[in-house]
């Protein structure tokens, strides 16, 4: 059984190592793979974004929790879901908003025991042990209808031209967009927040050292990076920055 | 077998991997978890601390290797120790000083062969090793009655205060003292280094945003926070800082 | 099955794991070890430099994933090696270039469905799953007698001195040499850029504190660095500085 661990904890306290305990102290011969612990503290729509890449990579039957929870410890529902034969682990804030409509959701009850600022290690550790040793998600906790969905934004279209904006951007300062690479025509030229940076190469080496480059991205959608360099500092735009194709 | 890593190597260089390379060498069908190698270099407080915390929530069994080693090559002595069937291998130097008083300890003879600045590679991770594959700490080396002992301050009583310090700082910023939760009475006011923090909160949300909030921890002991922010940055104050309750 | 993993793709973003998923999807029963992920983007050199440490502590039939990749997407060939019963799966851009002068290689076909940024998740990693379900380097692609090759520099002797340079500075600001430790007489003075650093020594309590000292490090080469501090700050040099002894 594998279970992934997407947070917002880092990795220099032991709060990660705390929560590996307990889901080793109830299973056996798991796997464990850490997506990310560095999101920015408290950031929701990034690690909605991250773990809708990384999902569907894993095979069937895999399980990822997922603690970005500035509202832990508060009315908050915490909720197990299912979908596609994977499990999820999650507060209830928004960040599982990418799987498909179909998907099942549970509302998990919350020990009185659990620390009120570590539910990763007290809710959802002992959940994802529990669907790891055949629990199923309903007898975790109550069926709901209305998990909290807070999807990341979509293009709109204007005229000719697709409206998208930036939603992540990694560690090398590449400007990930939502716009579909398979949406944009041969020859668009795209445009960052006003700035044409060309239209779609293959990949970085196609322009000079230092030079803007735009492809389709690893994620499927439209990229904006410098080669050898970062997209983000010389162009002075972050998540939100308006992209058209 | 569980085997956990806490060192100051960071995450950058190959030392980890090459500890690791040496005890996948010499076990089968062990689980490596990392606790954090992100300590500061030499601040064997600061890795006393994450061990106490952690090493509880794994199963019994497990073997923790923790190497925060200013003195690597020198007299000090290196050690195996047994408490509460987890198994320890550290320096001599106090970063096991948390465990309780009838802990065993075994000093362990140091190759000639190993080098003199990375025990972790060539002490640590070979006795680890023999460990998880069925000696005892009584076959690695010669019991010891005297392991060096320096354990995290506690507090002291004041009057009807109870007088304690910052031992942690989180990557959050979030200050973690010395006080049990347990300890302090409700509606008590909390004050670090003369300022008044408030009573006891339950978690982040209880406050607005940027605010100072302090609670009851998920190590059990008495943390300000600011919600959405950093303890240490607003207050200026970090590790020793004077702690009232 | 051990599979080992050395990138440039760092630990925020989900390459690492998006990488992990497509291996544990092919595969069971592997231990995923991280040698590094925060090599500086592109740089080839250190990456050649942690691999040429790290692969060898590992068991035979282990398999080595090293993906610093500037030239992603472009007519650089993607290899598999083998040598001393490790395998290896990386750019053919110098990476491999300490692998001793028998080991084989073979040229791998790039899939058109690849990423042309991502051929970490899309060629190396499909290849090293099939690797640890039996296939054989030759099954994979062509075998090829001319692999790039880009070797770290060795040291040249000038009269009764050997002159080396600095292969790689590690997260303590601690100098690396190419200088075999063994190659340096009992009393020999190590010069860095002219800075008279002292003889050898065997660790760092040796001097003290903020004090340079100069010993033979854990991988076998001459190394300089201060006490519980930084020689590369101190001295003000990097990767490339002369080194004399």
């Amino acid at each position: 059984m594998i279970i992934t661990l997407l947070t917002d904890f880092g990795t220099a306290d032991s709060y990660v190592a705390e929560l590996k305990g307990v889901l080793l102290s109830r299973t056996t011969d798991i796997t464990l793979v850490d997506i990310s612990h560095e999101l920015p503290p408290g950031d929701i729509r990034a690690g909605q974004y991250l773990l809708s890449r990384a999902w569907s990579h894993f095979p069937r039957g895999t399980i990822h929790i997922a603690v970005v929870d500035p509202g832990v410890g508060t009315e908050r529902r915490a909720v197990a879901a299912e979908s596609g034969g994977h499990r999820f682990l999650a507060p209830d804030n928004g960040l599982l908003s990418f799987l498909p409509q179909d998907t099942r959701f549970a509302s998990l009850p919350i020990p009185k025991s659990a620390a009120p600022t570590f539910h990763g290690r007290d809710v959802f550790a002992p959940a994802a042990a529990a669907l790891a040793t055949s629990s199923s998600i309903e007898s975790l906790g109550t069926m709901i209808t209305d998990p909290y969905c807070s999807p990341l934004p979509t293009p709109r279209i204007d005229g000719l031209t697709l409206v998208g904006e930036v939603i992540y951007v990694d560690r090398f300062g590449t400007l990930v967009s939502n716009i579909a690479g398979n949406a944009v025509q041969a020859g668009v030229r795209i445009r960052v927040e006003g700035t044409d940076v060309g239209s779609l190469s293959r990949t970085f080496r196609d322009v000079a050292r230092g030079a803007l480059v735009t492809f389709v991205g690893s994620g499927g959608t439209v990229e904006i990076a410098v080669r050898d360099g970062s997209a983000a500092r010389m162009l002075g735009v972050g998540v939100g920055a308006e992209v058209r194709a």
